[in-house]
Parts: structure tokens; sequence; C-alpha cells
């Protein structure tokens, strides 16, 4: 017994959907799904806990302690509601990461979702031009829709992870799953990948947020970034102007 | 729990054999059972999924994702009737592995099953000549039947991974097992070698098909390792045309 | 199945308090814990078998053979009850670590404890000077009670293995959860530490015991400390006497 | 699930013993109760199949092929009886041993066993001069029986695997175990030693056979160890005769 699930409210409330990411690549999943959470001010109804988290415990700034854990929100939005899924890691364990989904998915059944999506990137390896969103679902129907919505379908690859398992599962339990994965370069934090995820998103779903959060987070990760290329390019030429003209000896 | 076994048709229907294979050396098996799959258009009756495959979701290059699974097939040949057991690779996981063949055969008792084939390759480690069929089974009365067939009985030896399991814990359920080992390099696929395994099937259990797929099959493979072999042995010729007359260094 | 409970009393008696721990460094739990099995003469009411523990079995000194297992005492001081959880050591298997203390928080639950400690070491990596005891728990509220009895609050870091779980999933069955980390140099025995641990548990849940057992232990290792210390030191000193006044070679 | 037990009599006869080995070093237990099976005439009354041994199937010398697999039998011997219990090698999961032998003490106890021995041996690392029989147990009491005997008890020291299981987790089930181990060399099959065990246990339990069978293997095992030493001896005269009498090049 991988998924040890605590139900935090009373019963898990109605929804049309589930949307789920964990970490990965650029965050752009995780930051997501975080980004609707705080948006829809999401209510926690459900926490996993699994004995494949290494045996492990964590004190917070206010000295209080936890255990690692994923979660599941309840959210409205508009005339639509979805449960939100998110968690701390990836399991390294193959098998627990079938088994948690598996129970998401389950609670997800017992709450009415007909459509789960999955949020993930697109690693390019190098900087994104245009933040494109690709995307792949367990029935051919699925993929009209998302070209509808300017997603580009796939045509080959391997979603790696939970984040795989997500949408992929779903068909599984007769629902219909659908992955949207977010351009990214791969190596930093990517706030604008997850908005173009949103964005589509919100065109295939109907829930729409604000996205002036994301943008201001982008926007300081570039400061960051930007500081750090600076550093970087201002010590290299402290090196190359300190660097002897001759060299006296081998080292 | 490592068998999630997903009935795709309505119940199991009666079947006289179970006759079952995954990949292994040169493919013998698996081509032999997915060429009855293809001439006996058998249909799919059951998935089974399983934790013990890698977290990992294809894409298939019409843009659906899938996960990897094993299948079950049910198929009629004249009087004869057969479930057809397959899968996309071995699993690393020893326990899983029993679990799954467990639940196949389980599921093939509940059919009526009373006799079970694993198709394999008898690997030479060098080109064969006849590609003679080796077989083994779980009872001497069933090694007799062998003989009769033209099938050589083994006196030693062992069987690794799932095509062993097959047909040997066949017996812990009061079934007949029977395993048919073709002869072959075991470094490319070998057509040649799955039809003379499916002949001796034939022989034994009445299920017949057209082996033409099989020959074209194996007359591409033959025609593209020929193309290899050439354009390799080009190489090498070009090579020793280009080679100095003489040494000048060593490098 | 990783705990196999097997209850050595008739009954779990009632109890006010789970106080816990395994082996850790400078066993500031485990001989503390010990400490109040032995002052409060507690009961063995279970032992927790586990397949986690490598297959091996010890003979003791009067020939008699046992097999690695945790206990389960019951104690009595005063007004007040106390169920007293240890073990030989650590699992390494993680999930087994979360199933040995579910099954002992099970039994606290049933026995009325409404809180459970886990006693542990917080390493200085160096002498400590005062040994202070610093403290986290399940609630913030907890915090507050651990100020006012003179117990530091943390504000991050983690808790590895099993001392970390007892008081951290004492939460998902409604018990409060408090952890007491005494502070230890990490590489000897600390008995002075344990006495800390004891001293502000006493504060916190009215277990008094008399210390002096531990004071002893402690004069003990300091003792056997000085003594290997002026061991090594006379080594060196001998090694120095010994050496040559000139280096007529490096070697 | 590992232990996948498989009744081949109906209903298991009572016993008053529950004797066991698997392989270990010198194959002193694994020999003795081989010997008690074919001396006793005993019948195979259950196999205990198990997913913890790799997913391999061996073929006999008869063409039949077979599953690992552990076996008890059942043997009476004057006026006592006995379950015999016995295996192929040991398991590498742990997990999986410790639930093997939990189903076999389920089997001896539902029998009515009382006590239950298990075989092993002492490794000395060199030529044992005697073949003492070392002995411990889960009771005190036990202990003087086994000195009566002329066992020689232990005061310390641990047996690793299954033929430490078997006897230490008798006392959970509330049997009495005892192990008795063979002193040998431990780099070669002793069939002495797994007599002077079985004479022992003949003591204790009043089982007796004849052992001119292991006294035979033991001259053969003899013969044959003499014929590769004077093997050996030949060949390093002979090394000595050809070495030339100068070295006219350091190779």
């Amino acid at each position: 017994m991988y998924a040890v699930v605590r139900k935090v409210s009373k019963g898990i409330p109605r929804a049309d959907f589930l949307i789920g990411a964990v970490p990965g690549a650029g965050q752009v999943g995780k930051l997501a799904v975080d980004h609707l959470i705080v948006e829809l001010r999401a209510d926690l109804v459900a926490e996993i806990y699994t004995p494949a988290f290494p045996p492990q415990i964590y004190i917070q700034s206010d000295g209080v302690a936890y255990m690692p854990r994923f979660q599941i929100y309840h959210a409205r939005a508009g005339s639509k509601s979805a449960l939100l899924f998110t968690g701390p890691a990836q399991l390294e364990n193959g098998e627990a990461s079938y088994e948690i989904i598996d129970s998401v998915l389950e609670m997800a059944k017992d709450a009415g979702v007909a459509e789960v999506y999955s949020l993930a990137a697109y690693i390019l390896g190098k900087e994104p031009t245009e933040r494109l969103v690709h995307g792949t679902a367990t029935r051919p129907e699925l993929l009209e829709r998302l070209r509808l919505a300017g997603v580009r379908t796939m045509d080959g690859g391997e979603i790696n992870g939970m984040n795989g398992l997500i949408f992929a599962m779903a068909s599984l339990k007769d629902m219909d799953g659908i992955c949207l994965l977010g351009e990214t370069a791969g190596y930093y934090v990517d706030a604008l990948s997850s908005k173009e995820v949103l964005k589509s998103l919100a065109k295939l779903s109907g829930i729409e947020v604000d996205y002036s959060r994301l943008d201001s987070l982008a926007a300081e990760a570039e400061k960051a970034i930007k500081a750090m290329m600076e550093e970087i390019s201002k010590k290299e030429e402290a090196s190359r102007d300190t660097r002897p003209g001759r060299m006296d000896y081998i080292s």
C-alpha cells in the first residue's frame, strides 16, 4: 500500500476536471497548477501520504514539523470546477507512482470528473522563441480539439514519470486524458511557459485566471538570470585582465 | 498487485489452448504469436497493465498516447480455438513476471484451456542450417507427443524469463505446458525460425495458418542484411585502398 | 506486511503518552528510552518482528538464540502512564519504517494515548557546552508549550529515520506529536544529553525519574574517552621521540 | 505473497517434529535432511513455489521442465514422525525468506509439531579434527537437553539465512526451536559432518537412521579430493622440472 489517502474536507465536492502536475523540467507544470490553486483560492480536500518518500521529516520556518505529501485541492472557476493535484517531488519508486495516481484518479472519478489534464514541459534544450504548447491525448477525437485550441499534436516521443501517468491512466477508468506540454529551455524555472500552458488549458476547459503573477515571476527570474550572466561575464573579463602576458611557469 | 487486468470484451470466450510469447532472442516467439493474431484475425479480449513497467507513456505516430501493456487475444482456427498472449517486453521485476503469468493462466483456466504453449528461441550463436525445433514439457507423456511431431526433446538447460514461466506455471493450475524453441542465430530477427515453430505447433494443436507473410518478412530481412554486409565489405575495401603504403608514424 | 505484532501481555493497558526512540547519533534517544524502561520498571507488552531486518539470528551469551525485534513497554509514573517504544536499529527499508511506526501508533491510539514524543539527537559535530534541548511539533500551539519548558524551537532542518516518523505520523491519527532533540557531539555515546532530554520531557509530561544511572554512565564514558586520549597522545609522543633528527631521504 | 503453497497429498499428516535445512556451507544441513528423506522413504506432502526465485525454468535429463521450489516431506521413524523441509537454494530476498519459513511453520503447527530443528554448518575454515556438533535453541531449558546429548552450546555469534529463521521463528508460533550446527571446513561437501549432526538429532528426537550411505558419500568425496590434490602436486612438480635453470630474459 503506497497511497495513504487522508480526506481533509467532508467528502470531495463534484468536479468537471482533474488538473495535475508534479515537479519536472522548468517546473512548468508544477508552477501552473500552483498558480491555479492560488488564483482560484482552491480548498485543500485531501492529502496523500506515501512510504515511497524517504523516511524524512521537514521543519517549517515557524517551527512546525511536516511530512512530505501529495495534495488535492478543489476549485470553482465560473460555471466550471476542478480538482487540482500536485506534490513536492517525483517518486523514484515506479510502482508507488502508479498507485498514487490510481488513487487520485479514483477520487476524481468519484467526484464526477470526465476529463483529466496533466501539465508538463516540452524540453527544447535551448532558449525557446515562441513557447508553443504541444499536446497528446488518450483518444484520436481529443487531438482534433487540441488542434482547434492551437495546441501542436505530436507524432512520437515519450513522457516520463507521474505527469505521464496522470492523463494516460485516466483511460483505464473511462475518463479522457489530455497532456499539455509547454516549450521550455529546461534549465531554468519558466513561468512564461506555465502561462502558455494555462492559456491552452483555458481554451480547452473554460477555466480562465489572471496571469499577472506568473508575469512578475518571469520578470524576476529574468532579472536574476541577467544579473547572474553579468556577474559571470565580469568575472571572465577580470580574469582576462589579470592573466599574465607571459607564462613563467606551468601549474 | 502487479497485474491490473482489464477485460476488453464481455467475458473471455472458451478456448482449447493458450499460446504465448514475449520478446526474446531473434523475436522468434513474439513474431510467431503476432503472426497468429493477424492471420487468425484474433480479437483483443483483455489487457494487463502493470506498475512493473517503468512509469513511461509513449506517443503513437497518430498523436495518441498509450501505456505499455500485455495483451490477450482470442482466435478460432477451424474447430479449434486459442487465447494468444503477448507483450511489448520482458519485465525486469521477477516477482511481477510471476504475477502477470499467473493472472494469464488463471484467465486461460477459466476459459477451459487444458494445454498451454510458449514459443521461444533456441539460440545457436551462429547461422542455423536446418532451423530445428526443440521442445520441453511439464509431463513425460507430452514429450512423446513432441517427438512424434518431429520436435527434438532436450536433456538439460534452462529457459529464462516469462516465456519459461508461461508453460511451466501451467502445471500449477493442472494444465499441460509445452515449450517450443526454434533454432536461431540469436543476433537478428528470424521469421523463418518463427515459421518452423508455428509448423510444429500446427502438428501438435491442429492450428494451421498461411506462412507467406513470414516468408516475405524473412526475405526482406535477408535483403536488408545482405545490403548491410555489402556496405560493410565495401567500406573495408575502401579503407584498405586509402591506407598509406608506408607507415610514417605510429598513432 | 512489514509489521508482525506479537502481544506479550493480555491487552495493552491504557496510557497517556507514547515515548519512543531507535538508535541514532550519540544514542541520545535510545539511551533515554532505555533509562525510562529500567527506572520505571516498565513491563514488556508487545514485540514487533519484521522481515525488513536481514534474515539473521543472534545468539546471546547464555546460549539462547533470538531474532531482532522492536519492543513496546508500559510504565506508570505517579498519576501518569506511558507506552515506551524502542528497537535495536534503524531499518534500511523506508516503506517498512513507515509501516512499523504506523502499527505502533495504532496501538498507542487504541491505548488512549493523546501525545506522542520522540527523543533524538541534535548533532553539533563538536563538543557541546550546554547540551541544550531543541524541539519541534505537529501543531503551532505545542511549540508554545515547548518554549515554556525551556526547549528551543527550530526554524528549519530535517529529521531522518524512524525517530522523525514516530512523532510526525502521530498527527495522521489525530494525536499530538513532539520531538525533543538533545545537543550532542555526535561521535560518542552521550548519556548527559539523554539526561537533558529526559528533564525536558519531565517538564512537559510530568514523568520524572532518577538520573543518577545516566550520570554514572556519562562518568564512565568520560573516563574511557580520557584514557583513550592519553593513550593516543602517549603514542604520538613516542613516535616523535623515535623520529630521526635529520631527514636523509624523502619517502 | 512470496509463498505459494501447493499441497501434494490430501492433508498434511500429524508429525512430532519439523526438521529443515536449505543449502549452506559444506552442504551439511541439506545433505542431512536429504539423507533422512531417502532413508525414511519420506512422502512429498507439499511444495512451496515463490516469485522470489529468479524467473527461470530448468530442464531435467529426461526432458521434463520444472520450476525451482521448496519441498515438505512426511516421514515415520518408529513411533516418531517428522515433516522434512528442504529447498534448492537460499533466497536473496530477505522478506521472502521470512514468508516462506512462516508458511512452513504454519503447516508444521497445524500438523501438531511441537519441536523444530534446523540443521546447519559450523564453519571452521580449516580441516576439522573431531567434527563436534554445536547448538542453540529458543529457550534456556532446551540448552540443558542439548548438553546432555553431547551438543556444545554457544555463547555468541549469528546464523544467517533461512537455516536460522527455521528454528528461531518457531518460537513466534509457540513451538520450541533447536539448531544443530556440524563442524566443517566449509570449502567442500562434508557428509561426515552431516552424519554427526544426524547422530545428535537422533539422541534428541529418537529418529534414528542408517548412516552407511553418508559414509560412502564421504569416502567418495575423500577419494576425489585426494585425486585432485595428487593431480595438483604432480603438475607443480612437472612445472618445477621444466623451469629453465637460467633466466635469459625477463617477461
